[in-house]
């Protein structure tokens, strides 16, 4: 299976710490090893970066420079990849970005999601991954829908919704960002903190590195964290129930809902399937 | 002054060789070491690479990693600059990417413009450069004139009609992308050269390095280069003409036009003018 991380601040904050746990599992302490990924908005929404590579996070010397001058972003996502069924190639790397409304959308998913998406004309996949057919097949909806992306509340129900209904498909952990809202969803794994004044010390779980966050932040941060497993291990990580969606704005949640996590049913097969992985 | 480089080829191709020359000069042989951008687009336009950095591009781990380990892509632009006006910082960093039209745009600009830019409510610059703000307003341009993202001549006509307006203003040397079409432009100072079949050896003009292209090519491969000043030594670069706008697409000049390019008036200031740069 694959690894989420995100970060949602109401200051820009960056995200080298978090990472450089997340990049162990990338073929060193996890076996991710797959491919990697990682997009921050810088504030405003529009100085994205966007670095995907289809080598191992743990030995990859763009990541480790990556990690060490991580941009200051409100919104970041970093991906780490264990392609089981899908090929390992760049195009199969998460995040997925795509333009939507005016604005720049990044996708990661970790599950995997049985029978084919159906797809309209406007967003189409250029890899093989359920994973980017599912943010294709989302944007439509969001479009169909007529959602505006300033109204918070409608783009969580419609986004819920979604999830909603990619979730009848099997597992799907996700993380949604225009730089302005973060919208993570979980059926089976995720888990979150919040840190805000005062700060402590937080140990990574995969490498033997502690930072202060005292003296590294001012007493009205408020820095969201979120990742499949914990990483760190002095730190009181919340997990997601089942069919969990929330809205993170400002390091803070401010919509939250859950659906009901149905059996996923083994659909028939009249024709091959079209290439899945567990992202 | 800033310096700017592109690629375009009919088929995947890494800009590592090319992109290595030009980190030399963003702070070693050159002066232009307030930062560094690099924006690459997968095949199909939707594999996005975009990473800038308010460094040296020449002493920069992660440019040096990214010369490494270069995205093969259809379309790739970079940017490395020397802020005479403008702040140092991430947002003033090119290239800029902004949504328009349900695709990314990739911009990055050399020169300087004077005078204050009007813009709609659509595009918005988020840095201080008139660089961004150029960019901006071409957006408005476009999206007003209803022109298709998919019909190359009437995006050529639009694309040279608003550089010859921004001439009017000051040097416009800029490179435009959306991973389909490569638009370049010049006022000032820009070269290019097409590498085909039979394939030569070529040397960087800043590192004590060569390439044998027939090793790394296929006799259907087309490779177009932009570059601000020539980058290598052995081979037959051409220098734009002033006025001069260029349409690339799989590696090979569809459209070309000429403007006349006047001398640039000074403006009337009656209130302070926003920072400006020359990129």
């Amino acid at each position: 299976m694959c690894e989420l991380l995100a970060l949602n601040a109401n200051t820009p904050t960056d995200m080298g710490f978090s990472f450089r746990g997340l990049s162990r599992r990338g073929g060193a302490t996890g076996e991710h090893a797959d491919g990697w990924g990682l997009a921050s908005f810088t504030p405003g929404g529009h100085g994205l970066t966007l670095l995907r590579e289809e080598a191992p996070a743990a030995f990859s010397v763009l990541a480790d420079q990556l990690a060490e001058r991580s941009p200051k972003a409100l919104v970041s996502i970093a991906h780490i990849r264990k392609a089981t069924r899908g090929v390992v190639a760049l195009e199969n790397c998460h995040p997925f970005s795509r333009c939507w409304g005016g604005q720049t959308w990044v996708f990661a998913h970790n599950g995997d999601l049985q029978g084919a998406i159906p797809l309209g004309d406007h967003h189409r996949p250029f890899g093989s991954t359920d994973s980017e057919t599912a943010f294709c097949w989302i944007l439509e909806q969001l479009e169909q829908a007529g959602v505006n992306p300033q109204n918070p509340g409608a783009l969580f129900d419609q986004l819920h919704h979604c999830a909603a209904q990619l979730a009848e498909r099997g597992t799907f952990n996700a993380l949604i960002s225009n730089g302005q809202w973060l919208f993570a969803t979980a059926t089976s794994k995720l888990h979150w903190l919040t840190r805000r004044a005062p700060f402590c010390k937080a140990t990574l779980a995969d490498l033997p590195l502690q930072v202060d966050f005292s003296a590294v932040t001012t007493a009205n941060d408020v820095v969201a964290i979120l990742s499949t497993e914990p990483l760190t291990t002095d730190e009181h990580w919340q997990p997601f129930q089942a069919g969990e969606s929330l809205l993170f704005c400002g390091g803070q949640v401010i919509h939250r809902s859950r659906h009901g996590v149905r059996p996923v049913p083994i659909p028939a097969r009249s024709q091959p399937a079209p290439a899945h992985e567990v992202p």
